[in-house]
């Protein structure tokens, strides 16, 4: 029986947003990253139309800089706990770095999540692009590229065979003849590789999906494999659907390379979709908020992918300048991709600074134009979902309210949930214990 | 104008119990450690009893022979986070090592817990006492007990610098003018320890308790110190008033010493009540817990404490073994007390055994016995509290029902919460900002 392939919908949540002067709108809550009781609305608005989950970024360094959102926000994990409290089947996802942390710490922290939301916890495995985040910590410097992926891959085996620590059916609890447990059950991992070294067993059991699910966001060819391998679902970004289609057909590929089904990884596009009651309406929101920030702090933003690099030293209104290496040990696909473009359309440095802090994407115009969109994206293998921002005050709820319900009506999404895990409602598979002797099929 | 001084309670929430067998007890949930339901229904069981806090206890290994309660349960800095969400005024404290993390994330996730909730959290700062833990985790080996106290006090001043990275009205936030923060009242730490080495700032400001509450739970020389120096709040453990008093006592002595001052720091006598309508039904209730579980699984139970040595190799009903120093790298305090009694009452292993699996305190009987202990300790320098416990199924609920109105009617206890964040409960001073230039007498 061939399951009819449904959309996926994640929201961001973004306190005051990933734009440097959006909070200034007259309709934004300027304390809104700090602010639970905004989160605590946003996600069950997400709940409220239907969302697979929702997504909460992360960085662990930042200077005066920095833009609003990143100086004073809420860190994921407790974040996400907290909301599990006030939703019931919205998965519950969050950004946590390899580079930086503990394996055992943190599979333990994401595995506790999974318990208290019922199973509806994910990890979004990052390697920390910002190289000024070694001095937070006790390294002596931030790895290099490859070696954060490198770490990460190493990470991420430990994390999922602590994870599998004790067998699904482990827990006995016969009060009669006083057995907690079946001790055949209890595995422990006894990992020793080239970065970690870590013993087991976890102190906690697997949840009702098995495993938090895995979520990669790195576009770079690091990236790519390791989100190939190992994991569930990636989050990426193209300002084109031809870019989308091949990004999409990539990482599909290499996952089959790697003796998997294409199926069993997802592929998000984030959009920040603008809705208007016209398309002239949706335009004059996007022009209301670009405008809401200054040049300078437009510059500044650029120089964040950048190493903080300093461009007012640059005229405006000439083209982008040559920057040669600059921004190859963090953000190492954003940055090609800004030189890239720059390059190909003769943008000036004002063009380029101007299209980071406030992209305008293809999905503006009216709801029924951004389902179009959505609906195209989906059906010419550019996207198995998309995580939904707010380009625009209220961009999320317009987008809930408005676009959702076309999407419903033309069967492409769901009106009720199916699960009440993250995994049930994605469609991915039930993981089977690697100790297990026999083969479960359950999800 | 003299503030009448008050008694101040929290609430230990343990799951299945800190012993071998009372989850084989029939009115026991045995799951219960792993039961968000659980702790859900018994942080707001305390919140109805007018409990300052909540605490959520830790480690960070377990083998086959570890108690029930260990092997499954949840992380409390998630658990912590979700249970803030159904309760309002309740402080939640939860245990977090310093010998196994990393202090930027540690006080990120705490700062995050104490925004969430509204200022309500706590940190319990323990240095790990199992010597199994380093296997775990990417160390050579466990520090010595001296070496993690060290650690210890580096990682609390790391943390505190970190939660005073942004002045109390940093954030400006005038959309008018697009000023977000005041960058004079951002501070970078810029650490360089022995240990540590981190620079700053924290991305997050400081709550409305200004930082959360430190809890120290260490008894040795060293956890006494450390805890008179630099905790707001301790946990200990006695057998008898008159230890309590002399524990009391030095700790105090030890803060003056410091120059703080004596009321600036509370003491917390962790208790286990149980309450019967007559002192046979209490004592009968103790009984049918304490025989639950096999002399096996006490000797196990008590063979954790001293690096998990195997108690079977002695002759039961024969004197305490001659032990030497085993177990004075762990839970130092713990085994040098066990071994003192031992020789002091000339105990048998098996007298131990049971002893230690199931303490009997004097904190047993009917609830107007166990109001007038508690005012006996409270009113004679043994305890500014207590955590409370259940020594047997039910009793917390028992306690908050029957022992709570009674401390209530004397005046010893609130009736209603004087605040909504945990210091302000405690009565503890508002720690002014190490930047701050001007006094801020506010809380
Ligand atoms: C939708 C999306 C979400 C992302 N979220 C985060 C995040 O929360 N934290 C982070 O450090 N990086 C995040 N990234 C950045 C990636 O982790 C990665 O650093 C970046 O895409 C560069 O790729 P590369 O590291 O493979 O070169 C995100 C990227 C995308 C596309
Ligand atoms: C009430 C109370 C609660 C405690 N909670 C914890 C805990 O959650 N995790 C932990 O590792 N140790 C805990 N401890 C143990 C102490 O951290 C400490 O290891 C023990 O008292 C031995 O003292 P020492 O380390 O100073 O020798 C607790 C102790 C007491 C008295």
């Amino acid at each position: 029986m061939a399951k009819q392939r449904k959309l996926r919908l994640g929201a961001v949540i973004h306190g005051v947003g990933s734009s440097v002067s959006a909070w200034r709108h007259p309709d934004i809550q300027s304390d809104a990253s700090i602010n639970i009781g905004f989160y605590r609305q946003q996600a069950v608005k997400a709940e409220e139309g239907k969302f697979d989950f929702a997504f909460i970024a992360d960085g662990l360094y930042i200077n005066e800089h920095s833009i609003p959102h990143f100086l004073n926000r809420f860190e994921p994990i407790t974040l996400l706990s907290s909301l599990a409290a006030v939703t019931s089947n919205l998965g519950l996802v969050g950004t946590l770095s390899t580079s930086y942390s503990e394996p055992f710490n943190v599979s333990r922290q994401f595995a506790s999540l999974d318990h208290i939301s019922g199973g509806r916890a994910g990890w979004n495995v990052v390697t920390s692009p910002g190289v000024g985040t070694a001095a937070n910590f006790n390294k002596g410097g931030h790895p290099e590229h490859a070696s954060r992926y490198e770490i990460a891959e190493e990470y991420l085996e430990v994390a999922k065979g602590l994870w599998d620590s004790w067998e699904d059916d482990a827990f006995v609890r016969d009060k009669e003849s006083g057995v907690f447990f079946d001790p055949e059950k209890l595995h422990r991992l006894d990992h020793k590789g080239t970065h970690f070294s870590v013993q087991g067993p976890l102190n906690i059991a697997r949840s009702k999906q098995g495993q938090p699910i895995v979520f990669q966001a790195g576009s770079s060819e690091a990236g790519r494999n390791l989100a190939a391998k190992t994991a569930d679902a990636v989050f990426t970004g193209h300002e084109t659907i031809e870019e989308a289609q091949a990004f999409y057909a990539d990482v599909k590929q290499r996952a089959a390379a790697y003796g998997r089904s294409p199926d069993s990884i997802l592929i998000f596009p984030g959009i920040g979709p603008i809705i208007g009651a016209t398309l002239e309406e949706a335009e004059l929101k996007y022009e209301e908020t670009a405008n809401l920030g200054s040049i300078e702090d437009a510059l500044r933003y650029l120089g964040r992918f950048f190493d903080h690099h300093d461009f007012t030293q640059y005229p405006l209104d000439e083209p982008f300048p040559d920057l040669g290496e600059l921004g190859s040990n963090g953000f190492k696909s954003t940055t090609d991709r800004i030189k890239q473009k720059a390059k190909e359309h003769t943008l000036t440095l004002r063009q380029v600074a101007l299209r980071s802090t406030t992209p305008r994407s293809s999905f503006i115009g009216t709801a029924e134009k951004v389902a179009d969109e959505i609906q195209r994206w989906f059906e010419t293998g550019a996207a198995d979902g998309f995580i939904v921002g707010s380009g625009v005050p209220n961009g999320f709820e317009d987008f809930v309210d408005q676009v959702v319900p076309i999407l419903q009506a033309r069967g492409l999404f769901r009106v009720e949930y199916e699960h009440d895990t993250l995994r049930g409602n994605l469609g991915l598979p039930f993981p089977i214990n690697r100790y297990a002797k026999q083969t479960v099929t359950s999800n």
